[in-house]
């Protein structure tokens, strides 16, 4: 078939071999391509904002009115209309014949194919690729070609238009369409903060005719009509720039320079170095598996979503929804910090560092955050943009009983954010080795968040002790709780990491230190911190059961299960928290929340202690987030319960494969990809199952728990600058440092001691311990 | 008409002039009759559980099953059932001709008179009187009187039943019916705590034959059947006897006791000494307004329920409904310390002192309901009953929206019921100067309700001060906020006040106040009652607006009317407050919050800042209470806006006498009296209108405000034992000492300075200032 493009046929290719209507949302999120700057979703040519196609852009936020804000979506620039004798060549309209549309995961290309037949009996065939440039974040490259079984009359349409899909927008506005020497242009600005968006486009086809030109209100098209005969194949390629004034001094010239140079280097110039960029990502980032397929491809899916969305500067961060569209309004949570960042951290520690950076970034807004609510330090936002000011509301959820809005407390009391930050920014500078992420902000981040908890806690003389109050912990179907232990622990650690990282840069960088804390005027509070460190009220496990309470009386709470609560529930959309939601009085939770702080801290607990906690725990949660089941699959794995471990992970993993994570809180859409589901299917299957433990010691420890399935595990990390490539086989663990290392690391493999020195290769025997 | 038994032509009368289906609930709690250990509801003879008749008992509470636990009523024994020729004569089935029923405040007497047309056209009048003699609180004595005006069979049947009204019932089991020489008992228990309840009643009437003798299941009967000529008129009298073994060693015994005793005394002798005590009890507690008819009834009025819900002994204290029924469980709420007390401090000292023993009788309740949560001290139930456990529920209220039980904080939160029993005991004791009542356990009392503040209270270190935290202040619909003014202002005062106390008896009674501080093991708590007292948080008034935050926050929150949330009501009987109603996210509160914190630290205030927050907060105030008018009328009082202060004085005057109080919260039935409010009523007249200042210091200040219809105020009132009698006309105000005073008080009258010794009368003239 000569419109077709490429072969799917490879083992890093997801893909759909027929249409249905029902899945054109799924698909959205599922064959989504992206560069951390754009994220283009996996809607087909012929569709527009009904079938939610949308672009986002990272980092670029607009308010509408008093509606929710929500990062800007660019005009549309990768549609194509095509007809042929007046009739629509559309998988919306015309009968199908076949239909292929793929993504190879390898270099983040999006496919399609489709033959259609039309109402004369005509048979025309779509095919096109596509790519957002990993080498110029500004660049999307289309290239679109149609087949005609028949003589007939085509009229193919693409342009730029401005008519798009968004929840709560509009946001561009003072739209200018404009053709120069046959590039289109479009220039809008947004609503709230008037930031010039343009996107520019030539389109170069050798058998194209010259175009006629078209502009509405809000938009630029060429129109190409084609005397075909039968079996033509018309193929185009069409190259986009995006510029904005967030990033471009001059964001038209910039569109245009783009899109020159990339019509000047041609398709397969930039495709290829496009592949060259993703190849360098993926050999640091991928994981093997072997024996188990399934679990291969859902995991490189997995680290593939990561990697998409991931921006190349400090201003952005990733939402919780990736680049995928606007749901969550863009917002970055701390699904980073405590989901993806160690993704980054072990495989891509200068993508990392830009996440880290861009607390930086917005530590202002978290100084303003934590003023208006009477506190010091910087109390991070919830919902995270591009200054770092909350745009979480008070009212996040709407009652699906009443229609009315919900207070909830997840801006005012999910305290832990700040906690997650700092230990994020701790975990990157121990992990790299490298004290300037310190310098450069980081030990400001963490001293500011410190200072949060120690204004936030309370003293309680009569205990000669402080407890943290009226917290939201991870599990938010129980709000404004007391000593969440979760967060207490998490407060604790920073706490302490804030002490360690001054006590570091003053043995290392002294006078760096000295100047912060005078800038800070932190000198009054350090004493205070480590007298709130060693008097903080910690729940602990119960002496008898190991079990330890969630928060203050959770035990009182009526003990319940999901599935008995699922029957009390007059609405399958209902909210299960909340003041009045089903589980807010049971002991049902949203999702881990212990077991999180467990596996976070699994250094301070025994494996009894987990052992009892998880069993606990786990038969009570109903995962109402995508960030819990990676949770109990890696203590599961830690623990050697691989089979629970496996389930657990095969949830996460394929959570945007399937596309069956819950689609609704109340009455808000809330779909896209999960990029912390993500990040978990990473740290299930190299934490968990790979059993890294890159912690802040000298000492690196693998202890591999594999499921049953599966033969062998090899992965890739980076530590202190130094490579290593760890492959696990049923028997033996080996580890292979890179030969451009520079320095030896000490290795605990299975509780054997190894050191391994640059380009040598050490091995040890498996230990398959029982599990607990 | 010879069955009328009383004429009603008095001053002292409430009545209803026709008979009306729909009036008989309301009519049930309007025409109250009570002795303070029974109550029994304002319906007919013929009436039974459909139209709710019932007789309360005070202080004996029962749970069945898992449902609310509430009061016991008795067995009915004041019901009558009467035919002629086999046809009912009742209001309920026969035409009514006329119909009159009636009170007589002055002696708590309750009257009915019906003439009925039967099917046949016989003309019945009925006609009874009965009350709950103050002498005997055991015995209820009715006389009942039946006139034909046609010759026929009448048939009388009157007896004790077991079939009664309970709301959460039933309470009563093992039903035991016997008749002893003419007299019927019948025995029961209670289900929970099996408590003899034993009603016994003889009837004596001169022309009656002697009765057949009838018993059901759980009830006993006399029947007297008559054949009546043209113009006869039986007339009967029945005692009625009730113990119980919660108050009396042989209930049994004590019930036959009591009726024997009573139809030997007779009905004359016995409503003879029974009004005598009534006489007693006016003269003191009596207010008569000059001028204004309608107003002198409705206070009348409020005084008269007030006077019949006070027990005479320590056990029990006046429930938020009064002996009206079981209602908001028949608990005790803080309504009793800070609306009626005032009254009963003033004008019937001992009767009060009855009500600040319970507080000391239920401490160890209020200890444990402390432990419960965590505490140290006493936090007493914001529901009490007999044990002082609390009877408040997690789920208070049903959401009439989903009829889901809503969680609601009031059992939780409401902390400042400590604070105003420690305060009301610390009120009784400066006022009647009877430092007995510390020493019979009030010292206890105040000290473990300061500790409970204490071990309540957080300190900020960088603040160097306490808060009070996460508190339901009196404004219900904002629960678990931050510094309510009224809370804190409250709490401090309770640590100022067991400062005090130990200071008084140290010097007045060392021995005591060292074996107490010993027993309690309290001498490390002084020192930190005295700390957080000079350290605690207390919202002030606003620099430039004068206006006090409710709580911390308030402002922030959306600013609304009571009006403008009544259109945002799903159901009418929706609750405003909870997570999601309509108030919770506005200002709009349900009551008196800041402005009763206003009035009751009057001193602590400058008339500006008074002014300032009675103009904020009331047109922001929903009085969803019943507890809310009458602040308003008493700080408008105060600050001279007589016409405003009249309004909201009538309201709560006239709320039993209308009945058109709220009577749903949610699906929750919510009738019965209103003592709260009624003591309001009191509060308004004597400390707003009248202006009278009883404080700690030496001097009793008068300030009178009369509204402008009314002539001349006068009341009485006693200080330290010594009693005066107050009487305010437009011009002047003059006090006369009791002849029989031992001291000499000093008086301010508007400003003058007089000093009264026993039998002498003061004047001074009025000074009429301008309104702020």
């Amino acid at each position: 078939m000569s419109a077709s493009l490429s072969s799917p046929s490879n083992p890093w290719s997801v893909s759909d071999e027929a249409y249905s209507a029902n899945d054109v949302e799924k698909n959205g999120n599922k064959f989504l391509i992206g560069n951390g700057y754009l994220g283009l979703r996996g809607t087909l040519e012929e569709h527009g904002p009904a079938e939610l196609a949308a672009c986002t852009i990272s980092g670029l936020y607009d308010r509408d009115g008093d509606k929710w804000r929500e990062p800007v979506n660019a005009p549309a620039a990768f549609g194509v209309k095509v007809s042929a004798n007046g009739e629509a060549c559309s998988t919306l309209t015309a009968s199908i014949v076949s239909h292929r549309q793929w993504l190879e995961l390898d270099k983040a290309v999006h496919y399609r194919q489709t033959r259609l037949r039309l109402s004369g009996g005509n048979e025309i065939t779509l095919a096109s690729s596509r790519f957002l440039s990993l080498e110029n974040k500004h660049l999307g490259v289309l290239r679109f070609s149609v087949n005609t079984q028949e003589d007939c009359e085509l009229l193919i349409e693409t342009g730029i238009d401005g008519d798009i899909w968004d929840i709560n927008g509009p946001h561009l506005k003072d739209f200018r369409a404009a053709q120069i020497e046959g590039m289109l242009t479009l220039d809008a600005q947004t609503g709230e903060l008037a930031i010039p968006v343009t996107t520019a486009a030539v389109v170069h086809g050798e058998k194209l005719p010259a175009p006629e030109f078209a502009a509405g209100p809000q938009s630029v098209y060429h129109r190409y009509r084609l005397q075909a005969r039968a079996g033509d194949t018309f193929t185009f390629t069409k190259y986009i720039g995006l510029h904005t004034g967030a990033d471009t001094e001059a964001p038209a010239a910039s569109a245009a320079d783009t899109v020159t140079n990339a019509a000047t280097t041609g398709y397969e110039s930039l495709l290829e170095s496009h592949v060259r960029c993703w190849e360098k990502r993926w050999r640091n980032s991928d994981v093997r598996i072997e024996g188990d397929e399934d679990a291969q491809l859902a995991l490189r899916y997995s680290i593939y979503h990561l990697l998409i969305a991931c921006p190349t500067d400090d201003r952005a961060s990733i939402p919780a929804r990736g680049l995928s569209g606007q749901v969550y309004k863009g917002a970055i949570f701390w699904d980073t910090e405590i989901f993806m960042l160690p993704f980054f951290d072990h495989t891509q520690p200068e993508l990392a560092r830009h996440l880290v950076n861009y607390r930086y970034h917005t530590l202002d807004g978290a100084r303003r955050k934590a003023a208006e609510y009477g506190f010091r330090g910087a109390y991070y936002a919830w919902e995270s943009q591009e200054t770092g000011d909350d745009a979480c509301t008070l009212f996040n959820i709407t009652d699906v009983l009443t229609n009315r809005p919900m207070r909830t407390y997840f801006r005012d009391k999910q305290v832990h954010i700040s906690a997650d930050v700092a230990l994020a920014v701790w975990r990157h500078a121990t992990l790299t080795g490298d004290l300037d992420v310190l310098t450069d902000g980081g030990a400001e981040v963490i001293l500011e968040c410190a200072r949060f908890f120690y204004s936030y806690a309370w003293y309680k003389p009569e205990r000669d002790r402080y407890e943290i109050l009226d917290v939201d912990g991870p599990d938010e179907y129980h709000e404004r709780v007391n000593n969440n232990a979760f967060t207490s622990v998490m407060a604790r650690a920073t706490l302490d990491i804030a002490l360690k990282a001054v006590e570091l840069l003053e043995r290392e960088r002294p006078d760096f230190c000295a100047a912060l804390i005078e800038r800070l005027g932190f000198a009054e509070d350090l004493p205070r911190l480590a007298d709130m460190r060693d008097k903080l009220f910690i729940p602990a496990p119960d002496a008898r059961t190991r079990v330890i309470e969630q928060f203050s009386d959770y035990f009182k709470l009526e003990d319940s299960t999901p599935a008995a609560l699922k029957e009390r529930l007059l609405d399958p959309n209902e909210y299960w928290g909340g003041a009045n939601g089903v589980a807010t009085s049971t002991q049902v939770i949203k999702q881990a929340d212990v077991v999180l702080m467990l596996h976070l801290f699994s250094g301070s607990y025994d494996a009894a202690t987990k052992a009892a906690n998880w069993d606990y725990y786990e038969p009570r949660t109903e995962h109402g987030s995508s960030l819990s089941p990676c949770v109990y699959a890696l203590l599961a794995a830690e623990l050697g319960r691989t089979e629970w471990a496996y389930k657990y992970f095969l949830r996460t993993a394929t959570i945007d494969l399937t596309g069956k994570s819950k689609q609704f809180v109340g009455p808000l859409y809330i779909g896209g990809t999960h990029p912390a589901a993500n990040g978990g299917a990473w740290m299930a299957a190299v934490l968990g199952f790979g059993g890294l433990r890159t912690g802040e010691g000298d000492v690196v420890c693998i202890a591999p728990r594999l499921p049953s399935a599966w033969t062998g595990l090899s992965f890739r990390f980076c530590r202190r600058g130094q490579w290593f490539t760890v492959s696990v086989t049923t028997d033996e663990i080996s580890v292979s440092a890179d030969p451009v290392n520079t320095a030896q690391q000490d290795f605990n493999l299975d509780g054997t001691p190894r050191s391994c020195s640059p380009g040598e290769t050490v091995k040890a025997a498996r230990k398959n311990l029982p599990e607990r």
